[in-house]
Parts: structure tokens; sequence; C-alpha cells
């Protein structure tokens, strides 16, 4: 996935022994087992543990506490695990990452414990590792996570959302985490509290970048004729920033709404995906969403030149730098 | 509900409104706000509360720490209440304490974020009230429960499963919150290591006899003719202590498998609900579950009878006694 060398090989190997280690299942029947093991094998690319890691590096303590920041690295990656799980629950995914999702292999009763099992082993580690100066904000973003998800929830299927309020839901969704790996890493490496608040400043507009990104791509890898468009967001509802710009228009409101309301019926269908996509760029929604994708990375970068200069700096810039391409 | 004078009317009040104020929803949007307020107005009986701060009265520090004591029994219920949102989702409820259960009105979907949402702010106030020494063992109860529930479910429509397998269960998704509720008012006032262990054994046996009181209300409530027998947990596959032991018998052993394989297809009428009891109580289920019913009660008084007597040992010898009885 990385084009470049992040330089986070020994780190990175630390986390997943600390994975392995919350999800461990000894003593347990055979099905938690499974089901433990099931999440620990589905890997991901380890966005979240990156952040927190290069974040950390412009604290003083980065060395001598390594050890500690990587168990640390693991648990924000925890967070997000137990977030997929439940995630695919609401959204009934039947897959997460090219395997079965818990919810489609275990039922959705069992996915349902085996994220809060995930949730009461963070919170047992975060004491007993004595995270005491992280651990509210650890409570904090799983609270603007859920938060964010139900705001989405109350927006589903609305065609007269407004950008801002999207815009909230997606601080909640997908910036409070990596918010938190931004500023749980400079808090644990004794980074100063203006060094924090630029990470933070950071972490949050490389959220939005990342959500803006997403949204993107259902719509651009449609116009590179990259494959099928698959606008799963759309069929349940979920208005994304290309979308939501396109509504406001009156080329594109009409047919975006009778296409809305399709989606709402479950008749939506595979030329309708053609014609959503055609609509969304024609009337420039993508264009704007573009715009926003600019401005965020923009602030990315702003925060990063607050910073000294350093080679977690630069790569920090490039991972945002890649985002505001695609 | 309860039957004598427990003492604690003007702690049970700061309870309520911490969990007020950890159920807020300033600054939300409409629909979190009625969900919280839901789980808010849904009350219950406070036990888990009552247990703790009973259980701090034998340590020094009660009268001092009484407020920080309240915000913790609070948490405590609050950990319960995030638990029964959860519950009712697999358990697929349409009411809770006379009202609608979260997911039948607002949703599954919405459910699960709700009682993550809960637990966020469990964590949340952890910190921030700095029980740094009781952090852990919130985390470690959270986890036993979840252990328990999906230890149950691999048990479901089993009719081979062992009694000592359905008490470890149990012991997570009952008596866990139980013992937590005792073991975190002993730490938190003060009390010695002796004085919380014996806190510990009572509120873990206490859980254990709520549980199969519970279970037993079923079978017994028949033999009053109080009211139709219900037999949900029957009819979902779980098997309670009572159908367990009569399972063992040659009497009652083929009868309640072939009720079990009804069940399983989801045919198991009234009728069967009135053959389950007779067989349930005629092959001596009943009596057995009692048996251990009164060794946990047995066990419940022992660790009693190690602390210092004053009214708080009378009250929790005579909640421990309620559940023994009926």
């Amino acid at each position: 996935m990385h084009r470049f060398d992040i330089g986070l090989a020994e780190e990175l190997k630390i986390v997943e022994k600390y994975l392995q280690e919350f999800l461990g299942a000894e003593g347990s029947v055979s099905q938690i087992r499974d089901i433990l093991q099931d999440i620990a094998l589905s890997g991901g690319k380890r966005l979240r543990p990156q952040l927190l890691l290069l974040a950390a590096q412009f604290g003083p303590q980065y060395e001598e506490k390594k050890e500690r920041l990587c168990c640390l690295a693991a648990l924000v990656e925890m967070v997000h695990a137990a977030s997929l799980v439940h995630d695919d629950i609401v959204d009934d995914s039947p897959t997460r990452r090219g395997r079965s999702s818990i919810q489609s292999k275990y039922g959705k009763d069992r996915a349902v414990y085996a994220g809060d099992l995930l949730l009461s082993r963070i919170v047992k580690q975060l004491f007993k590792e004595r995270f005491y100066r992280v651990g509210e904000l650890f409570g904090r973003a799983v609270e603007e996570m859920c938060l964010g998800e139900l705001g989405q929830m109350e927006c589903l299927f609305d065609a007269d959302v407004e950008v801002e309020r999207y815009l909230r839901n997606v601080d909640g969704k997908t910036a409070a985490l990596c918010r938190l790996a931004c500023s749980a890493g400079a808090l644990e490496s004794g980074a100063s509290q203006e060094t924090a608040a630029h990470l933070v400043a950071f972490g949050e507009n490389f959220g939005r970048l990342f959500q803006i990104h997403d949204d993107l791509l259902d719509y651009v890898s449609d116009a590179c004729s990259e494959g099928k468009p698959v606008m799963m967001d759309f069929k349940s509802g979920i208005l994304t920033l290309p979308v939501l710009y396109a509504l406001k228009t009156e080329a594109a409101g009409e047919g975006i709404r009778s296409l809305l309301e399709k989606a709402r019926q479950g008749i939506f269908t595979e030329d309708d995906s053609g014609e959503l996509g055609r609509l969304v760029r024609d009337s420039g929604g993508i264009a704007e969403a573009r715009r926003d994708l600019e401005r965020y990375a923009e602030a990315a970068f702003e925060a990063l030149d607050q910073l000294p200069p350093c080679r977690a700096r630069e790569i920090l810039a490039a991972l945002a730098a890649r985002l505001s391409r695609d």
C-alpha cells in the first residue's frame, strides 16, 4: 500500500505482538477463540498506530518509551477494530478487508458482544498499564465516534442535510480516532502542549481528508473506468459530500432525489449507479468536494509547518498528500 | 419492591443525579437525546448501586467519600444499563421494565451505538474522576460479562451442556457485575484487603443467587398458578439450571429433548410450556436447583459472617435471604 518507507518496521512488529496479546483467548471456549483470532487475522493497514507513533516522535521521550507507545498504538488499533465489528452489524457487511465480516460469519448477536469484548479489554489495559493521562481521551474519542454514527443515521435518506451536519458526523465517525492517535502519541511521549495542539490539528484534518477521499472513490473510480461504481453508501441512504454538493444544484438536485427514492425502496439498479455518477460529476459535486479535500489537506500541512522539520513530519505530510491526490 | 428500609434514600438521590448527568445530551441532535432520555427514564431497582453503597459502608471513609461513592455507584448502574441495551438486541426483546426496549423503539442499529455510547461515557468518567484503583475492575467485569454471554450462546439448544459450564456463564453474565459493585465499593471506601475479599465473595454468591432465583421463576410461578409460564429462555434455547438438572434424569431427559427440538424449530406451544414445567418439576429439577440456590445463599451468609455486625450487613443478608426464599 505504502509507496514510501515510513521507517516504523520495528515498532509495528511490537504493535502486532500487543494486538495478539489483547486478542488472546486463553482458557476461552472454542468459538470465542475463533472470533478473536479472525479479528486478529483481519489485518488492515495499521494506519492509526502509524499516526500515533509518528506523532510521538515529536516528544522528547520517544526512544525511552517506545515499548509503551507501541502498546498504546495497539490500543488505538483495538478501538478501530471494535468499531469495525459493530459497524459491520449496522451496515450488514458480508466482508471486511477481503474476509468474511464477524457479523456475517458468526451472526449479529455474537458480533455485538465481540465488539464489547474488545472495548472491555481496551479499558482493562488502559488502567492496568496506567495510561492515566490519555485514558479520558480514549473515552471521549469513542463517545464522538458513537455520536457521529448515530448522527449519520439521523441523516439517512435526507436530501436536505446540510454540508455542515455531514462534516460534524465525519468529525465523529472518522476524524475522532485519527485525532486520538495523534494526541495520545504526543502526550505520552512528553511533547509540549503547543506541539500536541499542532499534532491534534493535523490528526483532525487528516481524518476529514481520509473520509472525503473515501467518499470520492465511488465517483472517481467510475470516471477512471477502474471498475463498476459500487455506491454502497448511497444505496443505504448515506449522502456523502459529492452527493450533498450535487443535490444543491439545479442541474442535478431533482434527479438525485428520484434516485434516492429508488434507493430507499431498494430498487436502485446498476444503471442508476451510472446515472448518479454522471449527475454528481456533471453538476460539479466532485469538483466541489475536491476543493474541500484540498482545503483540509492545506490545513493539515499548515499544522505540520508549525512543527520542527524532521523525518516524521515528512512522512505525515506524505500520508496526507497521498489522500489529497487520488 | 423492597419490603424493608435499606436506609440509602439520600445516597440513591445522588446516584440519580449522576445518572442524569451521564445520560445527558446537551448539544446532541434530537434522536440521540430521545434515546438517552429513554434509557434514563427506564429506571430499574438500582440494585447494583445499592450493593456498592452497602459494601462501601464497611470501609472507614464512607462518610467523607459519600459523594464520590455515589458517582461510582452510578457508573456501575451505567454498565448495567449498557448491557441491557445490547442484551435486548440479542434477545430481540420488545420491552424492558415495562417500556419499549431501545432496540424495538429505535432499531437494532441505533441500539448498538447507544450501548457503545454508554460504555464510552463510563470510561470517560472513570478517568476524569480519577477512579484509578477500580478502573481495571470495571474493564474486567465487562470482559467477563461478554465472555459469559458469548459462552451462553455457544450452549444454545445443547442438551448436553454441563451444569459447571452453565455456572461459568452465570458467573460472567450476572455475577461479575454484582462482584464489581461490592469490590469497587469496598476499595473506594478504604476497606482492608480482608474485608474487601469477604465482600467480593458475598457479591459473587449474591449474583449466582440472583440468576438461579430468576431461572426458577418460570417454573415456580407456574406451580403457584401466578400466571402463565413464559419459558422465554427455553424457547430461545437457553437451558437454565432446573432444566439442566431435569435433563440428566431418565424420567424427563427424553421428553425435554423433544421439547427442545420443537423450540429450535419455533413450534413450541403453550401446551409445551405446561409439559416442560411438569417434566422439570416432577423429575426433581426444581428441587435440585433450589438446593444450589440454598448453597449459594449459605456461602453469601458465610461471607457476611466474617464481617463486623452492622446495619449494612443486616441489609445485605436480607437482600440475599429474599432471593433464597421465593
